[in-house]
């Protein structure tokens, strides 16, 4: 049949697939056009060398789809809808969001072995029903084992009733402040900007509140009448300033005294190198906070499970927010989690990687003093970066372009800031191994001295 | 030191931490009110009988934690801020959303080898990188195998940057609405009641257009002036109608005359037990169609593991949207779903499913004729549920307690509807193995002929 261009394999079969597909395809690409009549199924059957009951399931199933259009007593049309409508062209996916951050964790650590473990557990033990819709706040195991282990580690005032399971820090933080009615909202300066499209997104506000050597600014912040302050108490980022004791103190009063919620990103609570770990705020005003945190430094940011620990009123309204957005986390790996910190597992690890960061901390901090002792390097008491602030004139994209070059992770201060800074940038060493601090940071001394000093404006040491 | 109420066990060390664990705990209790000054760490010491040392670490650790505060030459007092807080009470969790739905898939046939064996694969194959944030429009491994096997089993038009990976139909909804900017929304009549108030959350009107024997009344749409609307053309919930090619047609046309979208919830696409599948409507007119679908029916709920098939600029508003909601879905088990399909487990599981399935129809349909010839049982060609009209003068809901009694999922009608209907439930077969059948039928139709009838309204036979 010239006219319809089907060519049939009989060797391979499903013949009335095979004209369906190809009359579909037909259709599609415009050569059978719209309200074009189709020869009757005697006639194609007779042209084809097929049985006419084939051409009829053919045709059937394309009426079915609405390819075509079968009328009594006028036989079967190419469908007028199916012309109407322009191809689907690939959409460039883009990748604006991937690539390393300065703060990612070295995700050759991932304890991939003790994870599989835990989902083979998880599998020969779950109920059935467990793998049914449950219940949009989490799985009750893995609230359990969180609040155990945030009143343990954390300090932090939890029950498991307090607890929502979510897909890390960004869904909690975007489910809070719509649970909150998209309150005013403080954020520090400077701060992360990949957080401001999720805050706007959230409809709320946003007023900037300065963060000096203590932390942020509670006397700004109480004059900004912002109800609401997102904040990185355990290690603000990019300073790596860790919020004072008085600070604490003057920001659960402000919280208390005007009825406001700080929102607490628990940003790189586990890892702290030299004392113990600062208990959470949450611990200190558990009716005024909102602590979120999350395994993407612990583990993997990939696996997108986090957590947050609300006043019960607020914690149900997240729930409430799950049930009505998405129905919850996937649940095989919320039962992994939890029987990887019930089995300690999880202390282990972190044990193992604080161990691993504070070497890598050591040796890079200790390459930068050799290297760089122009450099200020602050923020080294925790997390997985340290703000490193440059001499005055010096052009910190250029030594952001410098560090990168050496190979280090590193971000450009400048785009986080409001009023303005000193240059500085962000430098990750979470995947430096000790053993090469001495020749990357030699490289970006070297860098940042000799052959990238053209493009450098000249610098004055202060 | 009778006043602090600091008792010590020796002999588990850790002296510090157990004074201020105390400490902490008669704080927050109130036992040590706000301002109270404590004792200086010297006199401490000797009353405990440890070194003065511990004493301060332990106060040291509270004042970090803002609990105490701490100024020179004025000693140490329970901060002001750590007593204004009333205690977290346990939040009832509640159980509003757990429980098996009339619809939902045998769970006990979640082919768990198979998804521990991609899973093990996967863990030992992906490389590290994967497991940083990545693309929050989902893997692009798994964006290709879903877009060839839509291609393949759903006849779907479309290519890897159309898809967006969701965390289920739930959130597939809850994002395009949001993307679309929420626009006057038409909803079948009946409906489901589940998502009625994700689709009010996504901040959208509805209004209500009758299902008939064909599927959805497209001149009742085109009167409503809405410019979206939320079918399930696969297998209509709850009646189980397959939308007709006639309707199909009309519904393409309507929204390319009127520019308006139609969300296609492809429910139970992929049961349909006596021909052929149907192809999508969003084969049809991929530039007004949004197709969402989940492995929900096919693997298990608990997943959370769905698709978006939309037009490039709304495939891109969903990903930009979750880009600012939750930075995607979680990795690891993207690329095991992804797994499973290329190697075929993942047809495989189907057809096994299809088979039981339409096994356990078959037992199911056949008792039901049986035992309850009054009832008129519909929508049988597809899905895990059937539609079981009632006599006229039935009650429904007695129906579905009796239904529930004799261990088949049911849910009534009555709820579901705008329009006054005959009384009716959906009855789920899922679940109910074929050989149990006669049993069960046979008990629900003794309690609704029987024992159940003081409870029934009296009915007539039509």
């Amino acid at each position: 049949m010239g006219d319809l261009h089907v060519s049939l394999d009989r060797a391979a079969g499903g013949m009335a697939a095979q004209i369906s597909g190809q009359l579909r395809t037909a259709i599609r690409q415009g050569r059978l056009a719209s309200e074009v009549r189709l020869p009757a199924s005697r006639e194609l059957a007779r042209d084809l060398g097929v049985s006419r009951g084939v051409v009829v399931e053919a045709y059937e199933q394309l009426v079915a789809e609405g390819f075509l259009l079968s009328r009594v007593g006028a036989g079967t049309m190419v469908a007028p809808a199916a012309a109407i409508r322009s191809p689907v062209t690939e959409a460039a996916p883009g990748d604006s969001f991937h690539g390393h951050r300065a703060t990612s964790p070295d995700l050759g650590a991932f304890p991939r072995e003790r994870w599989l473990s835990a989902l083979r557990h998880v599998l020969a033990t779950m109920p059935s029903d467990a793998l049914d819709y449950g219940d949009p706040g989490g799985v009750a195991e893995l609230r359990q084992e969180l609040a155990a282990y945030l009143r343990r580690v954390r300090a932090a005032d939890v029950t498991p009733g307090n607890v929502v399971v979510v897909g890390g820090v960004a869904q909690g933080l975007s489910l809070t402040l719509r649970a909150l009615g998209s309150p005013l909202l403080a954020v520090e300066d400077p701060t992360s900007m990949r957080q401001l499209p999720l805050l706007r997104a959230a409809g709320v506000e946003l007023v900037s509140v300065p963060v000096d050597g203590e932390g942020v600014d509670v006397a700004a912040l109480a004059r900004s009448g912002a109800r609401a302050v997102l904040l990185t108490p355990a290690h603000q980022f990019p300073t790596g300033v860790v919020l004072s004791p008085g600070r604490r103190a003057e920001l659960t009063a402000w919280a208390a005294e005007t009825g406001s919620i700080v929102l607490e990103d628990d940003y790189d609570a586990e890892f702290r190198f030299d004392r113990d770990p600062v208990g959470c705020l949450q611990g200190l005003a558990p009716d005024r906070v909102v602590l979120s945190g999350s395994v993407s430094k612990p583990l993997a940011p990939g696996l997108r499970l986090g957590w947050v620990v609300a006043p019960p009123k607020i914690a149900e309204l997240v729930r409430l927010a799950r049930a009505e957005l998405d129905l919850g986390s996937p649940v095989i790996e919320q039962y992994a989690l939890a029987h990887v910190i019930r089995t300690g597992g999880y202390d282990r690890h972190l044990r193992r990687m604080r161990r691993e960061y504070r070497r890598r901390r050591d040796a890079f901090v200790g390459a930068l003093a050799g290297h760089l002792p122009e450099v200020t390097v602050l923020g080294v008491s925790a997390g997985l970066h340290v703000y490193l602030e440059l001499p005055d004139g010096w052009d910190e994209r250029t030594a952001v372009e410098a560090a990168r070059t050496a190979g280090i992770a590193a971000e450009p201060v400048a785009p986080m800031r409001v009023a303005p800074g000193p240059p500085a940038m962000v430098v990750g060493f979470s995947r430096l191994p000790g053993h090469r601090a001495e020749s990357v940071v030699g490289a970006l001394a070297a860098a940042l001295a000799g052959g990238a000093s053209r493009t450098l404006r000249p610098y004055v040491r202060t």
